[in-house]
């Protein structure tokens, strides 16, 4: 709210106002959406009430992701699933892997619904416990191989941070054929172009997400316009790695 | 909202009421209660306020946890250490450590607030990656002698599942001070008496956490008094516990 264009007012309804016209200015360029359900939560019950207005806002065209990092025992996971599959209609929602097998298949279970499981993040602390080694195999590496068991890449997704392009390679190998959402992008100091070397497969597999560098790019009344303008520059780069992935393979 | 006395309407009411006369007719037995965010989440913007108002039911001088396992980039960590710290009064928030240390530091930085980080879960599911051994350290272990360094005693605790007893004497002499948050007593099948053998020290240390349990102690126009039962026999389990503690050390 604190981050809204100067000329908008600081409330709940400036908040889905704003992410309306944001979405409608860079739909042309988009794939998909991602909530970070943190910054409605702040504001309690109200704060969810504009998460699920600003879901409204989004054509079912478009893959929408909660980014929620939900993982309990079995039976709370089964809660969070319905949260946001069931009370909310998003298509997909990011999971933690850290309790296991059971606090994933909850989600698995949701028909046409996907999971993305944390695996390597973009964030600092992701040499905390991610890059631990075990005989030779990362911690993020075991999470990949593990919950593979779990999901197919119908249902299944990992998060892959842009800012560690020098392992996208690595992981393309080990699981060639499922999407990779890739944060880091654009604020977090990720390069595109790095990524979608190590990461584009036939399919595209990639899901890049831009988003302080979309939502921030104006302070000012043209804050759409100049969102769009982000927006279709990334998805111009975009498509001219998917081009050279095409004729260089 | 299913589990309700048979007696109860299925709605939110209902379940504000049912947590009202839970609080009002265990209090006596009890230190601590932890609400599980995703039995609340899974009904959208009326779940947060029901939350709320049964927050309200408890009185400031029991420690109010809420078991939400958030953790995310540092930015985002910070809004959800507001969700939970100021537009909710929670005194402590679960929290799981896969993302780091800027994960995790944003809850620490509220004064008079705790996280209580994942460490060793009650679930099946802890075996997958929480038991990865590198150079004869566990992950669990690793993620307490990491997180140690952020938090200390007054604002730190850890998830030590009851159901897996045998490792909490290694925690207990890893960490002598911290308290741990122990579910998995009740339902989950953990034994109260082996738990406090192994992990009670001269502060007691010991969050004894018992949800089914009690709750649902009665399906009938008794289940508060039920609940009370349940609650003063293991509070009374408890205090044998550390008295025998204090007598033989």
């Amino acid at each position: 709210m604190a981050r809204l264009p100067m000329h908008l007012p600081q409330n709940g309804d400036a908040m889905v106002e704003f992410n309306r016209q944001i979405i409608q200015s860079t739909l042309p360029f988009s794939v998909s959406y991602k909530i970070n359900t943190a910054f409605y939560e702040q504001y309690g019950p109200k704060g969810w009430s504009w998460m699920e207005e600003t879901l409204q806002y989004l054509p079912k065209s478009v893959f929408r992701i909660a980014d929620a990092k939900r993982g309990d025992i079995g039976n709370t996971s089964s809660m969070y699933a319905r949260a946001f599959f069931e009370a909310m209609d998003f298509d997909a929602v990011t999971v933690a892997p850290y309790m296991g097998e059971d606090s994933l298949r909850p989600f698995l279970e949701f028909k046409d619904k996907w999971i993305i499981c944390l695996a390597l993040t973009s964030n600092p602390g992701h040499a905390n416990f991610q890059l631990q080694e075990y005989q030779g195999q990362k911690l993020y590496e075991r999470v990949i191989e593990t919950v593979c068991k779990w999901g197919n890449p119908d249902n299944l997704m990992f998060v892959v941070g842009a800012t560690r392009a020098e392992h996208v390679a690595a992981i393309r190998k080990q699981i060639p054929e499922h999407f990779l959402l890739v944060p880091g992008v654009g604020a977090q100091g990720g390069s595109l172009s790095d990524i979608s070397h190590a990461g584009l497969n036939s399919d595209a597999g990639l899901l890049v997400n831009s988003s302080r560098g979309i939502l921030y790019a104006s302070s000012g009344e043209d804050f759409a316009e100049a969102a769009a303008a982000e927006a279709h520059k990334l998805q111009e780069e975009m498509a001219l790695q998917l081009i050279q992935k095409k004729q260089h393979g």
